[in-house]
């Protein structure tokens, strides 16, 4: 890929994205695996993350661990602000869609932040000591849950928080059962290894509708086309509460809608190494807020 | 259930719905299959499509003879007349979402419509010489084909088309591979035993809108969460070119969107009882068009 020099920031942008009409793949700059870092991650899963961007865990924490987890996220729910911004309803009103930074505002999630059982997992991937880049808890609630389309997180982290290099990494914590019907995670493997460069801009404070519907920073239809038919299909990894996936940040991902009598709460805490701190966002504009990404 | 007089049509209503803030459950009023015309199904698949309301055929043609109606329907597609009220777009414009009264427009679906696997299916469900109600093809386009959300056929053909009796059933013919990701066509198992009853009106003309998304003749989220936990769960038969579905008119259904790569193009055909002529519409407004409910 050509290297471009952002003049918002100063500095050269590896990962150039919503700078033109057209999308284009390029090949991933960074190593999936940084460093040796020692950690709980054999060899094969080491290589088998490498490989797919993704490990998913049958069991990350015990069910009754979870127990506790899944009651906070119920409790922040029904007590939930609608007028915070941290709060973000679904599409047409209704029932509340995600919450951020319950690493702040609630005592169990900040627990959870600092679980040697993720925190271990992703020094290893990153390898250096990480921080918190963000977290939420998702709740794709019954029947009316709706989709996230495919996306890259580091395409938006890149472009509208300043993270300047693929150096961080998701956990996404099952607190209800994820099954077929209720809109589990899915994710393409081996996506990591590539760059989907989008098309078109970003409206300055784009996010707050980002956050329901995205329309900015979206892959090309033709673009996901060839990382799936090209790559390994698409992944859903289902499992009960406690089950865990951990992801890459260029990994693509996204989900369906929930039709089911089930909701799917899933806690996302995503560690980002000390070594990769946010700059200035990459597409120029104005960083967004820190319930988003703590700078 | 209580039965109610229908002033429009000067009959008794054996489903009365959308008259009322509430919803409610009542027992079907009519067999699920009717007298005893002979057929291709045997004792064990009668007494399962009684119980569940539906069958699931691995193969219900040949996947070559499913080839020439795949290319039908694409060039039905690629040749649609937007304008035409037969021809409906996914929400926000887009691509083809449905083109209906394929059994009148195109002479393989036609031919498909006469084909005695499907027909002596119906006759001996049915019990009776049989009828096309509506047929139409749904294209579930790849990364952009939307929700269906769960409904009965029946409680819109009774309400909208005059339909009396639960006496008709649709066949799904998948003329592309159905699979996990690609938004199948999922059931709720002993749904069809129960007429949910659904709160609301019905503004006229309203199935301009409802083909695309349905708000009139919604099930409650409650009545929902009853049928499905109490029955027999969710079920998404998946399969290759020429298996089918064929199921009940009152068996509850619905599909997720496809975030594949895959279209999930399915022909939907619907056989009425010739002893189940359409009358007024029960919610007393006038008929919908012919391309909706034959007459």
């Amino acid at each position: 890929m050509s290297a471009v020099s952002n003049t918002a920031a100063s500095v050269t942008d590896l990962y150039l994205s919503r700078a033109g009409a057209h999308w284009q793949l390029f090949d991933r700059q960074d190593p999936v695996i940084w460093g040796s870092v020692d950690g709980p991650l054999d060899l094969d899963q080491r290589q088998r993350f490498i490989a797919d961007g993704f490990l998913a865990f049958d069991r990350l924490l015990d069910p009754r661990e979870v127990d506790g987890l899944l009651e906070e996220a119920k409790r922040l729910a029904a007590t939930a602000d609608r007028q915070s911004p941290e709060v973000i309803a679904e599409p047409n009103g209704g029932a509340v869609r995600s919450i951020f930074r319950i690493h702040r505002s609630s005592p169990p999630f900040q627990a959870l932040c600092r679980d040697p059982r993720l925190v271990n997992l992703a020094r290893q991937i990153l390898g250096s000591d990480v921080a918190i880049h963000q977290t939420r808890i998702n709740f794709k609630p019954a029947f009316d849950g709706k989709e996230f389309f495919w996306h890259s997180d580091f395409e938006t982290w890149h472009v509208e928080d300043g993270m300047p290099r693929m150096r961080a990494v998701s956990i996404s914590l099952n607190l209800t059962e994820n099954t077929e019907f209720n809109g589990p995670l899915m994710l393409v493997p081996g996506s990591h290894r590539v760059f989907v460069q989008c098309p078109g801009g970003t409206p300055q404070d784009h996010y707050r509708e980002s956050l329901r519907k995205q329309e900015y920073g979206v892959p090309s239809r033709e673009a996901l086309a060839q990382l799936i038919e090209r790559g390994g299909g698409i992944v859903a990894p289902k499992g009960g509460p406690g089950s865990a996936t951990i992801f890459d940040c260029n990994t693509m991902h996204g989900s369906v809608g929930n039709l089911s009598p089930s909701p799917r709460i899933n806690a996302f805490i995503v560690f980002n190494s000390v070594e990769n701190a946010l700059e200035a966002p990459f597409g120029g504009m104005r960083p967004r807020p820190e319930f988003l990404a703590e700078r």
